[in-house]
């Protein structure tokens, strides 16, 4: 019986819309109709006014259009902060007549655009679950604990929005920009928390959102964005139809300085592996400290606290996995426990088939 | 015979002017009089208009002032990205009845004020230099090979006195006040290069100064500041002639993932040492590159280079010792080879006697 | 009858600790002892993380206590974006012998601490209108038509704040320590309304707290800061009782562009006279626009709206006065119409007496 | 006998990618092969990197692609400070049988690639000063007395850039990234200067560019950005050979609260015009002063020089004129005196013809 097969790709970006490298993949190895899904790191503030992630966004859909290739997952995440280096991680998935032995397994799923007066509230918690689950069965993932990164786009509320729904009568969660995307994160993620069993809807009001932060999903990502107004969901996992060299797991760090944790999971993969991929998210630990000493994240005007998060979470995992295409993304409501977050660890026994 | 003893104390601090955490050891287990030096890292831009410094500096000026304290070397580095933790190291040091058996020593040095126009310049290397060899005396280290770190308080230039200085017919290095921190970094490094021996001071021309990275000390470590107009120095290393439980060794980081020549120093050091004090040094490659991939650090008009470095390497060390509360100072033009830096390490065996 | 007398300072800051003019000013003209009140620009983010004011506030507390003069109101205000310049302004008042003919009257007033969990709440709004009576009756100001300029520091929460709050049981009105300088100068403002008889006290909800806008004081300034946790408050108003060569009037700015109501208010003073001082409040318009236009100040995530605020209507006002060392001061929420803001001139006929 | 006409259009731009009322225009009153070229505030930090100059400038590219135009000038300026307002402006012409009667006259050039060691210095004044000439040409105007606005577009150094062309074996005149954008627009005015004969080529060395603010160009208006390697020239002046209701004229401001030159301008222009267009530069002052007091501008390592700067003079001018959709740019090196910079005016005469 015939299975699914994934490869991973990461490939440098020049600039936000530098495509070359994936176009040289195009014109190699790899058919561009097995793309399933692009995430990238882009170098902008990751924050409301970032127009890197449109911007790369834009570039893809014109490599895919030129390519005739509809329906891939895009989704940028902004902010390169430190050593980290601006990149493309490509997804691609086919059919091979080899059997299903249990491998890396990814789905995808989209919703609807989201009113700007649902975000960071239940109604987005909903829609988003409900694309969780959509994308769990395209992976053929029949377990929820097999599941090991869900990762989100999702959309942002800026000041033309905000006066749009209140011009129709309607209050939106925040008028700030910024917290916007939080709001956005936070729901999204107990979302996920919701399609995984992890958090019960019910449990869930709306002023819990990005609140109540002992309420979060182990292994979910979000990434809110300026370039959209509906959800991008991708899932990773391992599924027995599914065969390959790629096999993933997680970590979920405790506080941002939690190296224990991203070791002992890179150790559960296997030790000959190369790794293809590691995804992660980062915040400001929402208590003030990081093992028991003050940071000053939170109090800093000049630099958001997601950019600082960022750039030091980076450094942490550089200095373990020794690389710095890493995808790390900031902004961690409700993804792990406050302060922490998840770490995905991707890896390839022996060579690329 | 009698000897020295180095003691050394991390404590927290609530804002650039607390002092009460050294306030409270004062009134306790330390004799203010000992007080050789303090590091602090404070939370400011740790860039030029970074008054952080300045407020803390100040606020340590008081302190010993009450005390009836003079002398003592106070080096304030700001900038504590990420989750880099705001703390002031206070290093003191008194004679003993026990003998000297080899352990860390501590001196310091201080300049005459440096006129605008040889900032940057082979006057400042000299000048450092004869510095840095009266603090290496004062330290009692007799062997170049045993000087571990040279931390150099640097001035910079303002708009205001880059002005007195053109009034003057005098020329400076630059006309850009954040780049004179660089310089003034810079030439500070070379002259602990020159005073130790590994760059010859007929080597080094005035245009060599932040470009000839090549030239470097494995030990030096300078911070600019506008709160100073001359040079604080504060030699770190081992001598027979002091006694005591603290040791000291470093490294030099390759790069800024380099974490394997970290752990190597670290294990030089005693096993069942307690860490009492880790400095290091970061900045942002300047090849563009680290580990053979782009970094955005040096393109990122928004965020000081040196903001970048810290919040990343901070992530990096923070990640292998465990703690936040590291001295990590930004800019390290001819501290270590280009993009690497030096990181000391002060471990304490057993208690405190 | 004997009549009260001010007279108003500028004077150049070299930087947040530099009160040499100050003290040059105690060596001449001035007696310190008949100083009621200094308002400072200070060259910090004017945001949470702006040290320079409480250096600055420090600095001038010891200049007093080297006078050996207590109860002097310290207002700083950080942020001098643009071309605006630092300075202090100083507001001396003193008994004269001449009979009052109505000339600029100063009064303060200083409120308890205020308990974090009050902030941006009802309870703030009352302790200011309190204070802000006291303040007028101060002044001896007898018609609250005759104020034309409230000027409130007001704390902020930090981190540190909010937990303690927290840890006591409370709920803050905000976790955003950037929000609640926004909140703080809000109830702030609608206090000087109470006080002014401009907003009834029952009218005001929580929730109106920073969005009901509509709610504002014509002359209402407030400037929130770390380094303090009560209200300063200064009363500027017209008053029979004193004398001598100073004017006050003000403008209401209807938004950020509107000159004409500048000009209009300048007119209303006397003609041949000079300009003493400026001092006026500005904000990023929350409906996100400007003339009709669209602008981005509550979209940029590198820069705060405030500092946008500052730069820009610290230009319109230079282009209308002529001079750089204007108090502008960033966040008007309730502090003029949404958008727009109050402007105090100061004028002084003739030559200082 | 027929003359050339030239029309103007301000457009507001919802986001860096918005062309949506440039394609309005086009379904409406404009034939897009009228349009000769197009300015655009997009709102970026206006530094290195700004990738909404060419997020903005691809939009475009695909616009007039798919209106099958070719050769359009599109220059895009970063940085919408304060309430300036994103906005494109575009400029079109055409013959029309009515006779020239002296009226705004447009002319466009473009040099050759610039190759990286050749950026801020006399190569790169001369290769400008040839296309500002060929730009006069193309306008029709045959006294450069008659030219009101040059507008550069030019390219700057990346640290890639200065990579490839040290691998070359040549040396850039900085690696300072956000230093090359100064020297590149400096070298562009210069390049304006010699092309209008105010300043001599054998006059200027190296040194001189970005240092000998004494020649300078009362017109010239350069932008760097990341997104070219050539430079675009567009030529705005009188021209009798051009017909229509536009008039430009322009003053030189000679420091940032100069609103007495701006104003005797648009005196000089028709008094019963709408206007059109108002084109500026702005730049931090490089004597740290403006009217004789101090700015900070210079020594503010959170916010470039250019973004203060922009915010600043575009509230000046925002002043003057009642709106907010100007044309501000920021960094003025050799672009008028020095901390001054040049303003154009265009005025329309009764309606729309």
């Amino acid at each position: 019986m015939p299975s699914l097969r994934a490869h991973v790709f990461r490939v440098p970006a020049g600039s936000p819309d530098d495509v070359t490298g994936v176009e040289a993949l195009f014109a190699g190895l790899v058919d561009a109709s097995d793309v399933v899904a692009v995430l990238g790191k882009t170098e902008g503030n990751g924050c409301v006014n970032d127009f890197t992630r449109g911007y790369a966004t834009r570039s893809f859909e014109r490599l895919f259009d030129e390519q005739d290739v509809e329906g891939v997952s895009i989704v940028m995440s902004g902010g390169t902060e430190g050593a980290l280096s601006p990149h493309w991680t490509i997804f691609t998935r086919k059919q091979v007549e080899e059997p299903g032995e249990g491998a890396l397994a990814i789905g995808v799923a989209r919703t609807p655009a989201l009113p700007p007066e649902q975000l960071g509230r239940r109604e987005q918690v909903r829609m988003v679950a409900a694309a969780v689950k959509a994308a769990i069965r395209d992976a053929g993932i029949e377990d929820a604990a097999d599941v090991h990164f869900v990762q989100i786009k999702c959309p942002l509320l800026t000041s033309e929005r905000i006066a749009d729904a209140e011009s129709a009568g309607k209050t939106t969660a925040t008028r700030d920009t910024l917290k916007s995307m939080a709001l956005s994160r936070g729901a999204s993620a107990l979302g996920v928390a919701v399609a995984l069993g992890e958090v019960d809807i019910d449990a869930i009001d709306d002023t819990d959102i990005c609140s109540r932060f002992d309420l979060y999903s182990r292994c979910a990502s979000a990434s809110s964005g300026v370039e959209l107004l509906d959800h991008e969901v991708i899932v990773l996992g391992m599924s027995a139809k599914w065969s390959g060299p790629l096999t993933i797991d997680h970590a979920v760090m405790r506080d941002a300085i939690d190296t224990g944790s991203v070791r002992a999971a890179w150790d559960r993969l296997p030790a000959e592996g190369r790794l293809a991929a590691v995804l992660a998210k980062a915040e400001p630990d929402p208590s003030g400290h990081v093992g028991g000493r003050r940071h000053t994240m939170l109090n800093d005007s000049d630099l958001a606290g997601t950019r600082h998060a960022r750039a030091f979470v980076g450094g942490v995992l550089a200095g373990v996995f020794g690389m710095t295409d890493l995808y790390v993304s900031g902004g961690a409501e409700h993804q792990g426990p406050p302060g922490g977050g998840p770490v995905a660890i991707i890896v390839e026994k022996g060579d690329l088939k």
